[in-house]
Order: structure tokens, then C-alpha cells, then sequence
């Protein structure tokens, strides 16, 4: 699948800044005159909804690992092809928050499944299309769940609840990924104040994916 | 994965007989005392359900041939853990009605997915949990057609309208699998009166399940 648009992931832990930075890198690509799409899985794509509802389903207690590593894969699949797919087509930049690298720290990591068996699977989900760019948010795992804390607005979730030794089981499988893909995982130091968190990823952006055209 | 019993499953095309012979081989096992269990994807486990109740809503035109597989991948998963393991750890034999090798034959074959891409997603599904013995029903796609269409009770499902070529790739598929898998995959010559084809399923079975144990 070849594209003319550009395809970027917002990765880390819980509470590393993600979602306000993709809001911030939104307005700015805006501003400098791009077209942009953000997006996160499940996206509003009907089939990826409902897979997710069998996933996140509390009554689902029996839920084997793998079970939920290949719908995940499965709804991955489906936004990518019903959503991303088709934005990177017509030229658009994707800003993607979580992807496959998700899968593969919490899964493949904290879950003890094996990064190296949740890529396969998740390798048959996307093909070629793996992200032009991955924007690391790294921050300490107790930094971050300090900030969700800090923020009464946002619904406790089921995964900020793990045991702080998931939380660094899923940093430490950020580092191995970025020791993995050292040429499309670029590390944004998180533990700044939001501007200067900001100003990094944009030079990042620029650097990486304006600078070649 | 260890267990003390056997897992058999029963494949091929459409109408070439796997339901008619598991139920009579289901009885000429109990009356040779053992214990059996009988089952199909999805086999009345709630989570499998849903996800098939995904893969099989009509409305779902846009599922794309990966997610599928994908889920197909899941329900087994999920089947597996919850009914058969259990059956085979406390020492049944189970018969499973289609298993791996019809994803192998038509979402990797007949949908053009690819076998090897097919087999490496259930492999991370299954494990080590491949069947003990599998038997392959063969029947030409136009002999097990015409058994369907005579038969006024069965309801004609989307894949019975598939074009006839489709079932070739099917049929073709199988004989791939058989190749590739000759210490398990076993053929009954499926073309033949019930009779005879339950009894050459039987000497199969006994030759392989019990002469050795
Ligand atoms: N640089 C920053 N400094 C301090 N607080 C921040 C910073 N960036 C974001 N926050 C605040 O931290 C909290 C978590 O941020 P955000 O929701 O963007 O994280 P996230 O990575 O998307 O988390 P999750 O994985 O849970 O979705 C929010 O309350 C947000 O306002
Ligand atoms: N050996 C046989 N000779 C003639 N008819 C048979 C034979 N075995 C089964 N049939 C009949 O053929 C039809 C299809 O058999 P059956 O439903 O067992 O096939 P199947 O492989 O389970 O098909 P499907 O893949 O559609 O579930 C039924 O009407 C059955 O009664
Ligand atoms: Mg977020
Ligand atoms: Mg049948």
C-alpha cells in the first residue's frame, strides 16, 4: 500500500500526555496548512465499536490474554482499513493516538504474551502499514498516574488500576521498542511542562517528516 | 500443554458428510466406553458467540478479510480454553466439527489470505493444542452440493451461494493440507454410502488412537 499522506502514533503510559499533545499537534500541522486526521482506535468504525464492546464487556471475566490480543488485532485492523487507510490516501497527515506499539507493552509485555508473538499477529492486522513516525511520551509510571490522579474530570479505567508493576512492566517494554525501532520511535521527554512537551514533538514532526519533502 | 485425552476434528468441503459422521462416531466411541465430547466453533461459549455473532452480522458488509480471520482466530481461542482443553485434560476424546484447517482452507486459500499467513494467527491462537488426528471428508464440491441441495431441511448458508470456483479452492486447499500435514490429517474417502464412510472413519480411529495406546 503506497499513500502520499503521513502516518504518526502517540505512544506511552498512562497519563504521559498523549491525547493533550495530539490536540496541541493538531492545531499546529492546522495552522502550518496541512490537512490532518486524529484518530484513535476504535474511531467510530462500527465493527472495531463492537469488537471493543466484547473486549471491555465486565462480564467477560473468562477472557483468555490471547483471546483479547487478536481482537484487539482484529478492530485494529478494521479502523485502519475503514479510517487511517483511506486519510493517508488523500494526502492527510494521521495522528493516531495509541497503535500497535500499545499492543505490543501491554500485551505482548505487561501481559506476558511476548512481544515477538504480539507482532506476528498484529503484523497480519496491518501489513505494510506500520507508522511513518511513533512519538514515545516517556515519563516515569508514577509521574504519570500522579497526573491522572491530580485530574478529577477523567473516569478511572480499568488498566489505571494494575498494580504499579504493570505500569513498569509496559515503560520498560517502551524502551525495548525503542531499541527495536530506533528509526520510527522517537522519544519525547514527557516530565516537562506542556508547552516545552509540545515544542519537542513539533520539532520532531518537522524534523522527521517536513525537512525530506 | 499436556492432557490425557484426544482431540480429533472433522474437515472438508460443504455437504461432504463431517456432521453426519461425528454424531455416529460420537456414539461407536461411547459404546466403546470412552468418554466424548462433541462440539463446534462456537460451542455455546459466550464470548465466542459474540464474536461470531460479529463475523456473521449481515449488516457488517465492510469486514475486511483480515479482521475476519482475525476474529474467526479469537472465537477459537476462546473455544478452545473454555471446552476443550478442560474435556481433553480430564481425559476425553473430543470432536470438534471443523477447526484450524478450515480457516486454512478458506479465509488462507479460498479468500486468498495466504495459508502460511492464515496458520501463523492460529498458531498463536492454538499454541501447541494442534488436533491429535484430523479427518479430511473428501468429496468432489459438486457430490457434496448436491447432497445439500437435496437435503430441504438445512438452511442454505451465505457460503453454500459462493461461486463454484470458490469451492474448488477449497477442495484444492484440503489436498494442500493433507501434503503438508500427513501425520495428522488422515482422508476418508467421503464419496462413498454412510455406512461405509463411518466405517472407514472407525478403522482410522482405531488405528490411530487406541491400537497405540
Ligand atoms: N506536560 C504536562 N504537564 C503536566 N500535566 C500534563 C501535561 N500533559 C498533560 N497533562 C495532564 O495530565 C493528565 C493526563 O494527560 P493525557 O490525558 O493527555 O495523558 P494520556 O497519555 O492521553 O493518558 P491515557 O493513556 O490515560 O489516555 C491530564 O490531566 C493532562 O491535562
Ligand atoms: N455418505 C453419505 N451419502 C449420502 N448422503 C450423505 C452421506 N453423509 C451425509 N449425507 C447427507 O448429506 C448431507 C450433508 O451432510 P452433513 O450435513 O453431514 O455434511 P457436512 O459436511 O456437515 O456439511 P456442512 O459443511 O455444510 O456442515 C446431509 O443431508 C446428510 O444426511
Ligand atoms: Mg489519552
Ligand atoms: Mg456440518
Amino acid at each position: 500500500m503506497t499513500y502520499k499522506g503521513r502516518f504518526i502514533t502517540l505512544e506511552g503510559g498512562e497519563g504521559s500526555g498523549k491525547t493533550t499533545a495530539m490536540h496541541e499537534l493538531e492545531q499546529f500541522l492546522k495552522q502550518a496548512g496541512k490537512d490532518v486526521v486524529v484518530t484513535r482506535e476504535p474511531g467510530g468504525i462500527a465493527i472495531a465499536e463492537k469488537i471493543r464492546a466484547v473486549i471491555l464487556d465486565p462480564g467477560h471475566q473468562e477472557m483468555d490474554a490471547r483471546t483479547e490480543a487478536l481482537l484487539y488485532a482484529a478492530a485494529r485492523r478494521q479502523h485502519l482499513v475503514e479510517k487511517v487507510l483511506p486519510a493517508l490516501q488523500q494526502g492527510s497527515i494521521v495522528l493516531c493516538d495509541r497503535f500497535v506499539d500499545s499492543s505490543l507493552a501491554y500485551q505482548g509485555a505487561a501481559r506476558g504474551l511476548g512481544i515477538d508473538a504480539v507482532y506476528r499477529i498484529n503484523a497480519f492486522a496491518i501489513e505494510d502499514c506500520m507508522p511513518d513516525l511513533t512519538l514515545f511520551f516517556d515519563i516515569s509510571p508514577e509521574n504519570g498516574m500522579a497526573r491522572i490522579l491530580q485530574n478529577q474530570d477523567r473516569e478511572f479505567n480499568r488498566l489505571d488500576g494494575e498494580a504499579m508493576s504493570f505500569h513498569h512492566s509496559v515503560y520498560h517494554a517502551y524502551h525495548q521498542l525503542m531499541e527495536r525501532f530506533p528509526d520510527r520511535i522517537v522519544r519525547v521527554n514527557a516530565d516537562q511542562p506542556r508547552e516545552e512537551v509540545i515544542e519537542e514533538a513539533v520539532q520532531i514532526i518537522q524534523a522527521r517528516l517536513f525537512d525530506q519533502a
